[in-house]
């Protein structure tokens, strides 16, 4: 069993993504995470643990017995959100999810709390916050910190997992999850998602939402994967390497129709220009043959769904929003269910959740 | 029953205030509300049961027991409290009314965070965080937001009611509420409101207070209006208007003293100077004499109110703060067991707490 | 009994700190304090117990059955967190002690907050928000105002404590009280305080938590205090005033290697730089003799132990973190704990924690 007790940090931190999943996983040996910090530490088996143990979740909410059953669970534990990075989105379903499960929450949103302390270094400042709660939920704007302190805090005399809600521009992983557990649940009557043909639409370039889930769907059998973009904004090489080296069909195209007509899932993306340099050169790309509208939706097949991270500005017209293949509302709520269950696994409760008489 | 499925947008929007009453009500068919958006969509009835269940509330939280009941009674639900406005006084007391109910709660209060995404609408915005709760109590400076919600989200897959707390210059219905009740409790014993003379001073030409509740008052029997105020910042034309079309007896005068020895409550208000203009047309008002002090006090009668809805400034000498007449301490507090009777309602609770042991 | 509304809010304001002590307790007569504003109101048998609750609270809190029993002793209260002066670490271990009794909180935590209604006093925002709540926990830049609010709220209809989180430069009495409870955790096996030489190092003029520490250390019998600085960072001359009125072993040096050798507790403080006048003096300063590194660790004896308050620079070398003798992590853990007994003491829970099952 690979331990972070056993490894210093500069060694840890130098291992491939693939060779640092076993240091991150409870070390009860269930194979859930302990720490989660990328999407790449999650195999398919796990991703389908969690995805039964969402599913079962949002089942038990339902009745009040249930939801008061959850919320028992971790009523003896405390959790902090770290978000020196503000993000009422992704703070409000990861508030959402400790209260679910009945964990009281204390949070840091502010931006300018990160700098509160001159001269206090990022470490200090987490681990003593992390002296008072029992796990924490942290997005930072700084690349690795997620990563570091899970190795601090696993050395440290009183050890709590870190949940990355997301590093920099580099790892988003419960967005990922959230992604996969959209896709598994619209297709799970309906043969899964082995076979399906996914296309992803907008800015490919600079979105870690479709580099993590491009990944993820990986570990699925035979998955098409299709990158439609202006060619400034395609996806980048490496994650077409990652393809290529994995024998995984896929196609580049810059035809948003054609792709949707034999989709099974559309996913859209935001022109992500708060990564533009000063000469703002998003503003000069033509992006007008890559929004989803109503004709595109005439094309849509009747068992294939629409998908967008969110926030959106116009690249899916509101006229889709109470079609019922539009998946992207949904999907935000998914978001709070996988979450929870991600949580309820690294406290070691997959069990006593799928095996209650809820 | 009137429902805001059957109803779009448009059509909604552009009907009477009383006439959107119907629609905005339990479909269980209570009279409680659903939503809450305005003043004008509460009746006599309603208001009265709601004073009621406040008064029942304020009761039974004062046993251990008692308090503990009422905090089991929406232990499995949660709200969002969404102030893209910050206001620390309706925030506190909407959180504690929810917490009295055992409501979890998230919520954000950033004035930036309402901006934090360019390019997303308000309406993505609160649909997406409403994925996660159960109830949105929300503020805005945007008039009509809230109402645009409330069709939004019952027209949605997943509906769930909302609170108004506080739209632009337009409502603030939960204020009125208040109001009310810290009138209705002042004069329980002393043969209730009907009859009474109200009398409301300072800037009466801003403030959505007094609009309010000088509505809300026609709904009593024989209650006299009188409003005193320097000519600049007397009330508006319509609203004598709405008197006049109800037979409600009003008067427009000038002299505090006199209003304040014929009144059953007196209600300060501040100098809304937050609306000026550039010029600061406040300033070159001589509001000297609409102050109330000791002076004042000596006029009031023994068994007569003064009300503020606070913040203040100098409409109310500090001196007068230990008289027991002084009722704008328990204005606050009713506040939040008002707004605790609403969300009760809101959830269908009224028997359950009406009829219960304690 | 002295009671607070027995005198004028002048000749209270004017009493020396001693003498105020009364006036502050519990009216029950337990010893335990209702408002808590000062070291200066602590006497060594309220802290000996003090400490005693922070043991047991932390004993019982291991277990889950422990920590539910803990958490339902104030579930019917909510305490309100107003922190008009922002700071994340007080901020959170005062919530988490909240929220290990299960206590409910609102918490207005934005400095611009406090400057909302232009116009409003102090006075009048704490004491409507304070409507809403059963504690007020709060921490102001301005000098005296949790004093003042103590008088106000014990003068009111509606009495509620004050805990003082920090008040301006003059007092941060829960800073203190962690403090003292690592030094009796650290050596209670080992004999207890009595004896000790307790050395300060770095800015000892600037800090308030040196003068207050200082103070609390006159309790215990035989302390040796040793003030290691620049000469321009030196204690101040009223706290050596005290300790020569009391009798108190002491030392003025420059040499904390020399200090190191003889002390049980080395006490590391941050240059308070943000106290400096404009021309930035401390910048001039030569502290590079007052830093401890892995020379000054070397000379430590082996059960004596390091300590900070934290937010540390360079004060202390990241490579004594992991030494066993660093206590400054578990002091800060500390912290949470002796809130928690010192929140509980104030509620009357004493008795019921120290004499429970668990």
């Amino acid at each position: 069993m690979a331990r972070l007790t056993d490894i210093g940090w500069e060694e840890f931190h130098a291992l491939p993504l693939e060779a640092k999943r076993p240091y991150l996983a409870r070390a009860e040996g269930d194979g859930m995470p302990y720490h989660t910090l990328f999407a790449q530490q999650f195999d398919r088996p796990v991703l389908e643990r969690l995805c039964a143990l969402s599913n079962r979740i949002r089942f038990i909410n339902k009745s009040r017995e249930g939801a008061l059953y959850l919320k028992s669970l971790l009523a003896h534990k405390r959790a902090m959100l770290y978000f020196s990075q503000p993000s009422s989105r992704t703070f409000l379903s990861h508030l959402a999810a400790c209260q679910i499960l009945g964990l009281t929450t204390g949070s840091v949103r502010d931006a300018a709390t990160s700098s509160e302390f001159k001269g206090e270094s990022h470490e200090d400042s987490i681990r003593t916050f992390s002296s008072y709660f029992d796990m924490i939920i942290m997005r930072s704007p700084e690349q690795g910190l997620a990563e570091k302190m899970s190795w601090e805090l696993s050395n440290s005399s009183r050890p709590i997992p870190i949940l990355n809600a997301g590093s920099g521009k580099d790892q988003h992983p419960t967005q990922a999850l959230l992604d996969i557990y959209t896709l598994v649940r619209s297709f799970e009557e309906k043969g899964g998602i082995d076979g399906r043909t996914v296309t992803f639409c907008g800015d490919l370039k600079r979105g870690r939402t479709v580099r993590s889930l491009s990944y993820l769907l990986t570990n699925f059998r035979d998955v098409k994967q299709v990158f439609v973009a202006p060619k400034e904004l395609q996806v980048p090489d490496d994650v077409i390497a990652t393809l290529e080296a994995k024998g995984v069909r896929h196609e580049i195209s810059d035809d948003l129709r054609a792709a949707t007509k034999m989709s099974d899932a559309v996913y859209m993306t935001r022109i992500q220009d708060e990564w533009d340099d000063s000469k703002g050169e998003s503003a000069k790309i033509d992006t007008s043959r890559f929004k989803f509208g109503a004709e595109e939706l005439a094309l849509l097949g009747p068992d294939s769904i629409i998908m967008h991270p969110l926030p959106r500005r116009d690249e899916i017209a509101t006229c889709c929003d109470h079609d019922p293949r539009a998946m992207y509302w949904r999907q935000m709520r998914n978001g709070m269910w996988i979450r929870t269950a991600l949580i309820a696994g690294t406290f070691g409760l997959e069990k006593s959740i799928m095996e209650c008489g809820y």
